[in-house]
């Protein structure tokens, strides 16, 4: 499996706007397992989203799929950085979302 | 929610051996929602653990748990390094655990 950890740092006071914008625009996506967003609980403009993907393939995929793109294009202006903390293989744990 | 965001690195040659174990320590511990282990697709002794709690509360209470302590016994040898990279407050988004 395929997983990334991100970390986004919202344009100041964006943050909420942001997350409903991830949030929402994120729940189709063939393969995709799981896609968490998170409040960093200490920096009022950070967030966190970690995801869990069938595969690498499934993931480039859904970057052109039209939902995602107008996603991404309402995220961007809110968006002042953004860090791709780890590319990682998820591998178990409880919660493990094992089937699709 | 509670959520947490850490960066182990193995003993060299040991990352499979200390997934094993934190699987198999981490699978009873009330509050916890989930606590998924994950390789570093890069560097070969890294790993990351991310976890959702019903509460900071319930993560506190459950390093006292005397599973959790041998877990952490066991696993103290195999640790060569550990980062909380975040201290999160998970809000949602696809494969959120929402119940218990």
């Amino acid at each position: 499996m395929y997983g990334l950890i991100a970390k986004l740092t919202a344009v100041t006071g964006k943050r909420d706007e942001l997350i409903q914008v991830l949030k929402e625009g994120t729940r189709n996506m063939p393969g995709c397992r799981s896609y968490i967003v998170a409040r960093d609980a200490v920096d009022e403009n950070i967030l966190w989203v970690t995801e869990i993907w069938d595969s690498e393939t499934s993931h480039d995929a859904s970057l052109s799929l039209p939902a995602v793109k107008d996603t991404m294009a309402q995220a961007k202006p809110l968006v002042a950085d953004f860090e791709k903390v780890a590319v990682t293989n998820p591998v178990g744990g409880l919660g493990f979302p094992s089937s699709p």
